[in-house]
């Protein structure tokens, strides 16, 4: 059986997984693929750092160059992370020929255009199933499943730090501050949690969901992003008596004037199927023209689940290798992309959660009632706890659905008025379509 | 752009799907595929039966020759149901050397090794997504992104008629029958139900299942199968008190000592992903080594979801002509497929309920309790409704997790005694590993 020669950049968590999986799993897979593939050469940062022993010491490198430059290397996998100097070791790659598989979601959402170019000039396969939802073959789905449907939206949990702080929130009553130094304790946030509580990231992988939805790149920055920092305990408690649960989804809606896409604290019905994704898994909604609703759900980072979806790409390029089929499918399965301006928000309608700031004095109600008003925000329900004397007081208002462009004009003047004692909360209501709420 | 020419076989509810989806996607189809798969020939067995116009009727056949000896068609799509004559077609195709495309549990399942080695000697490709789980790409995500990982575990929901009665019944607290009736009439049940509630359509697609998710095939018969005509709305109500939601479970275990499959109504835990799963739709939860858990979900019949699979195996047929890579990934994705008898359940341990229909006498727990524990089954709890005098009694026992063996022979010895008034009601309880448990 021919061996096909793999070269590994990064060897790390995912990277260490990577290796474990093609060696537990190594006659399965050269079954599967008719050939055997072998990792022949692997940069690390450091030769000395110890790594269980996973990797013959001899393959080890820290000249990247042994990688790149080797003509027996077929297809580097890249596992740095980051856009530099990950980039310009994918482009070196490509340009000597090599096919790469990598799980990098912020080089491929902010370089992508210029990496697949490079790619299909050549003739050669980029896969990056790890770049979303980790192990979950949600691109493979959506690339290949559902090739024949059009996609008309998708939902997704795609963060899985946010999605286990907001869920020990909202198991334990304990506030962010806290469930963000739990989740850091536990290994489930970064020490700088940033791109993951603030959306970054989540934003980062729906411009991939929307590239391999619908053919259509767009760049990651320009997507509407609200991070889970400003969520407090009793956010979530407002949100249980109202029968929901407040979850991080990044949404896309891809109609026909353009995709509109977001990341933000969402209140979702107990009773819907993403109510249920706890911890810190991922799962994406996809609802397109003919099959509906379907849903892909899992483990959606760490080593192991994400070495499934980079081994499970080493194995289709191995397949693709094998069968002289290198560069058939364009990245995402789209052969021709167009690029996008996600569009404004403006339009877009929904119930909102608004947790208004007042002070306990006569009329005051009345106020916050009118201002909405003013801005054609209707209410459908109130609710208000009876503080002490003096006290201030949180209101919850459920709004009726209304148009983006209202509700943040209403807040704008309600927040600059003497009503409203700090900045309101507020949290989008989401709306399952009428086929979601039958689920 | 090269036309790749497809006949039909059949054109009723699901080819009609087909045709439409073909149709308006066909832009967007023939740019992932670089080709246009056109439909040239459809063999029905009624030219006169109105169709909605969805195909030019100088395209339609009675002759099945007209289609499988056209030298011009690449492609036969499958789609008459059952074994014979659609065996004799799929053999015919294949030897004329053309690729095959079906949704066709029964046929795959029960014919899989003579069609999938037809198919090998050629070099030609036969897909069938559309057999499991409607237009869920499950196979795919088995054969393709778990391709690197071992499969431990399927349980699925695959039966959408079995899953919309169950689902009525707890939802509403009406009887089976009603069930199944109100599901005739609405269209989610056949005139003649038994393949659907009896669990052996549930049977046939978990062979297919255990084939790609283990290479390994099985004969449907053989897998050990109860369907759900015995389900009470007492049992239901039952469950509900217990926590638990009555489903239609089709089960795989595949250890090194072989694969333990089964089909049996089971009680799921609420809080499980498994119990929302409602009305028509299917999913199936995957466990394997390294990913874990994850779940595939969506509608598992119809028109439009099966006509997704069958035109996404469209699609990639019609890639593998473009790449001239045809037949290079076998069917269910294992090159070397084992036949394996599934194991008998004897070893199988779980927890039970029990609903004991005993006479309103003193002494009768005794009795029960006791031939139970002569069998080696503990009681974990018990409850039983007071019934006025001399009624009899529904005894409902939840019993420790017990091996199956003792299980049964208890109960084939309680339902000789006089202390069983009929046939004792058995549900096994679904327990979660402890990573299921988690979710």
């Amino acid at each position: 059986m021919r061996s096909i020669h793999i070269g590994m950049l990064g060897l790390g968590n995912v990277g260490q997984g990577v290796v474990r999986i093609l060696t537990d799993n190594g006659a399965a897979i050269c079954d599967r693929v008719a050939a055997r593939p072998v990792i022949t050469k692997v940069l690390v940062r450091d030769l000395d750092k110890a790594r269980g022993g996973a990797v013959d010491p001899a393959l080890l490198t820290t000249d990247a160059a042994q990688v790149l430059e080797d003509p027996d290397i077929r297809v580097v996998v890249e596992l740095i992370g980051g856009i530099e100097p990950a980039r310009s070791y994918v482009l070196q790659a490509l340009e000597a020929g090599k096919h790469v598989v990598t799980a990098n979601k912020a080089l491929l959402a902010e370089c992508g255009e210029e990496l697949f170019a490079a790619a299909a000039e050549r003739g050669l396969d980029i896969y990056f199933e790890g770049s979303v939802a980790g192990g979950i073959p949600v691109l493979r789905a959506l690339r290949e499943g559902l090739a024949s449907d059009r996609i008309d939206q998708v939902v997704g949990i795609v963060n899985g730090t946010s999605n286990y702080i907001l869920d020990a929130m909202t198991r334990t009553g304990v506030s962010y501050a806290r469930a963000l130094a739990d989740a850091q304790a536990a290994g489930f946030a970064e020490a700088d949690p940033t791109l993951d509580v603030e959306g970054g990231d989540a934003a980062h992988k729906l411009a991939l969901l929307t590239l391999v939805s619908v053919g259509q790149r767009v760049d990651p920055r320009q997507i509407p992003t609200e991070g889970i920092t400003r969520v407090r305990a009793f956010d979530i408690q407002a949100a249980d008596a109202l029968g929901c649960v407040l979850k991080s989804l990044a949404i896309g809606d891809f109609g026909d004037a353009g995709p509109v896409l977001r990341v933000h604290p969402t209140l979702v019905p107990r009773d819907h199927i993403l109510a249920g994704v706890r911890g810190a898994y991922n799962a994406v909604v996809v609802r397109s023209r003919a099959l509906g609703e379907s849903m892909y759900y899992g483990k959606g980072a760490g080593m192991m689940p994400t070495g499934v979806a980079v081994v499970s790409d080493i194995i289709e390029v191995c397949r693709d290798i094998v069968a002289l089929s290198e560069g058939d499918v364009a990245p995402g399965g789209f052969r021709e992309v167009q690029a996008r301006e996600p569009l404004a928000l403006d339009a877009l309608e929904c119930e909102n959660y608004l947790c208004v700031h007042v002070p306990n004095v006569p009329g005051v109600l009345g106020e916050v009632a009118s201002c909405l008003g003013r801005h054609g925000v209707s209410i459908k329900h109130m609710n208000q706890d009876t503080p002490g004397e003096g006290e201030a007081i949180d209101m919850v208002i459920i709004t009726e659905r209304t148009a983006e462009h209202k509700v943040q004009a209403a807040l704008a003047e309600l927040d600059r008025s003497r009503a409203s004692l700090e900045p309101t909360h507020r949290f989008r209501i989401f709306a399952p379509t009428p086929e979601q709420a039958n689920i």
